[in-house]
């Protein structure tokens, strides 16, 4: 093993999780562990060493019911740089066209010798009832409006980078709270390890009620812009079919894109988030996109650090 | 290489097959000798052993066109667990809307170094027709109503591991035969082995000429109930474009789906087994499917360890 | 590492490229540099050494927004030879259909680690465009009707080992030189290496001026039989969708086929490729196609050695 990999040290026995459902339900110290291990594995990969073979005869199954690419990618290829085989499963080529429950397509992958399977469905809690009905390890890659965990911790970890804490931030999360699991994921686990969350979009997107469990909400970015240190700015999921929540685009982004002259109005050292993939001119305009404020494309990188490390703590120890 | 492995030996000096094409034309030592290094990778399995790296420098392809999940997954991990490199082929994305013809397209594939080829095709001998055209290996995953061997080895190992032999018991497979190929290669397979098959299902997809090659046939499950040791009930594939068979499925299950009141009729240690995808309610019953009688997972398992055995009979020995 | 590869060496200190745009831009010194490292590897694989691990820990990916399968397989099976771990990414699975841009997709797959983008777009620059925007190494896989680099290396290769060298030989492309990109990477090749070339078609579909820049045209591939060396027989794309070129296919096989009859007329010891998909009694007649004088199979397994040799002078000395 590479000596960047020596500190990675074994699974620690603190962690006894099988199943990474949602950061709502870990502890400040779970989640401190995931990124502590991340941060391992993102240091390898900056040293250019790609290939961990702690994973070899293991096998990982991406079952998505909803397209991807990014996240199926980066799940994939986080488990082949780990050694384990992969397996990519996806609803329009699957069985269940052919009238099979989602739990028997599951248990039916699970025979073939799986150790984790990633699963993202546009039902939530379909990543639970798969954990209660499965042996193998179920990590959730995005469960309708509910968690996208992996997509938290690498925020998360992009954050704690770039600002080196979490606890005492403002982190702002701007655009379309309603319908965002990474909006979900990131609040519990932003919350959970110490920073100040404000939830900042059209009121048609933003419910007053975050406020009963803590979290700031605005409808204004132009108002909280001054003491906000971490803008994440979540995508209008244009493709999906609700209601039209706001008048048009360009109303959508003269309100809320982060722009040059936004970004002025700012305490100056902040960091600009984006989970992608970015709709240039809407939430963010290209300067910034590209700007030295912009982690986006760390980010990336950090999701396969966070797969990694979520997939050896997961799967490592089994069998 | 692993102990459990140790018993695997080399490929039997009597195996001189080059293709895999049906269970018709093998003969029962030839089925035998794939049975027993399929329960060798099996063992292997269970005791933790996934990868065993004999087809290291092989390729095998999937030449998939039609749509297929778990058979094309099946193969592709079981190449890989023998470190084979795989390639996935399928129709939709291929050169065959541009007009070139499947041999050319086998041929093609089979240029870049190719040592078994894996064929689904909706017409029947295809399969037969690229082994007489290609120098690869040749498996019939499927071809239209005609057989589907891999699918047959493995029901018919998962009826020897439960029941400790295959001559003498009383094999039904219920359903619709007319259009099975999972249907023909277990009647031949069985046959050879020295079993005693029942086709039962609607008169409409029944045919009493199976009378002629000394299997027995019946319109009527209920009547056969109390002598059958296997029952192997095949899906009513309602994805496929053909007449109307019988008046409803609520019909078909009345008549044909193994319930808790069928099973208290039978011999009670009995075996029930399904090629799958099921259809909970119509061919089985959701008590059944689950329950001890059931050895539908199973099923699967073996379907990676018979793969891993012929991959391994047909391609390690080339070059 | 075998010794069928211990001539490969290392990377020749010569070698300055970090893409392959196509070969227009390189010199002919270049280009042989390709051809001779793809011959070892070549041998290689004659020799029954398929796997070299060359390419250990780098990650290379198939950016393809238009639909491919032979040059997609074949990437993607040449990197796995080397040892890489690779990503298809298919535009219909992709983010585009989200408003991302072409080069915000591949500036995330960048980020992921990759080392060789292999790319293909129907927009005549996107590789280049694309390699001016990253880091890793862009390989053009063919965009639009600009170039396919290695379509014309593998074919230039599939004449040197026929033919023993390519200068002082008279090489025809035959067929739609309008709308192909093989035909202009043979072309540029061809010419660097001294072949004197021919473009022969329907007047719709060949343009005069190509004399220009020293290329030979012809409406009539009966005027030029006796005289080639090679006949590179470009497929007509039916479909792609275009206005009709040519009254009839039936009138395109009558005039441009190559034929029994017309390979009586040539100089008798010539060779045929065509890079495929071929149809079958358009432009070449199954006899031709199947005969002494046909390539076609061997420019396949000759595009999987360019691919590894384009790989492995690419990617291997990267980080």
């Amino acid at each position: 093993m590479s000596t960047e990999l020596a500190e990675l040290g074994a699974v620690p026995a603190s962690w006894t999780r099988r199943h990474l459902l949602g950061l709502e339900e870990l502890s400040a110290e779970e989640i401190t562990t995931i990124l502590d291990k991340a941060q391992v594995f993102r240091d390898a990969m900056a040293a250019g060493r790609q290939k961990t073979p702690l994973l070899v005869g293991k096998t990982c199954v991406n079952l998505f019911f909803e397209n991807s690419t990014r996240t199926r990618t980066s799940f994939s290829l986080a488990a082949r740089r780990l050694g384990a085989d992969t397996i990519d499963f996806s609803a329009s080529t699957s069985s269940l066209s052919k009238g099979e429950t989602v739990i028997d397509t599951a248990k039916n992958l699970e025979a073939m010798g799986v150790d984790a399977m990633i699963v993202r469905h546009r039902t939530p809690g379909t990543p639970k009832l798969l954990a209660e009905n499965l042996n193998c390890s179920v990590i959730n890659a995005g469960d309708g409006a509910h968690e996208h965990p992996t997509q938290g911790l690498l925020d998360i970890l992009t954050i704690r980078q770039r600002k080196g804490r979490i606890e005492g931030l403002t982190v702002a999360l701007v655009g379309d709270i309603a319908h965002s699991r990474t909006a979900r994921s990131n609040i519990w686990g932003l919350k959970k390890l110490g920073a100040h969350v404000i939830v900042c979009g059209p009121s048609t997107l933003v419910s007053p009620r975050w406020a009963e469990i803590g979290i700031e909400y605005s409808y204004s970015l132009d108002a909280i812009l001054p003491r906000v240190d971490v803008f994440n700015l979540l995508r209008i999921q244009f493709e999906r079919q609700y209601g039209r929540p706001f008048p048009s685009v360009r109303e959508y982004a003269h309100l809320y894109a982060m722009n040059r002259d936004r970004l002025a109005r700012t305490k100056g050292d902040i960091l600009v988030l984006a989970p992608g993939p970015i709709n240039r001119g809407v939430e963010v305009t290209p300067d910034v996109a590209d700007g030295p404020h912009s982690a986006i494309l760390e980010q990336v990188t950090n999701g396969l650090a966070v797969r990694m490390a979520v997939l050896w703590l997961l799967a490592s120890g089994r069998r």
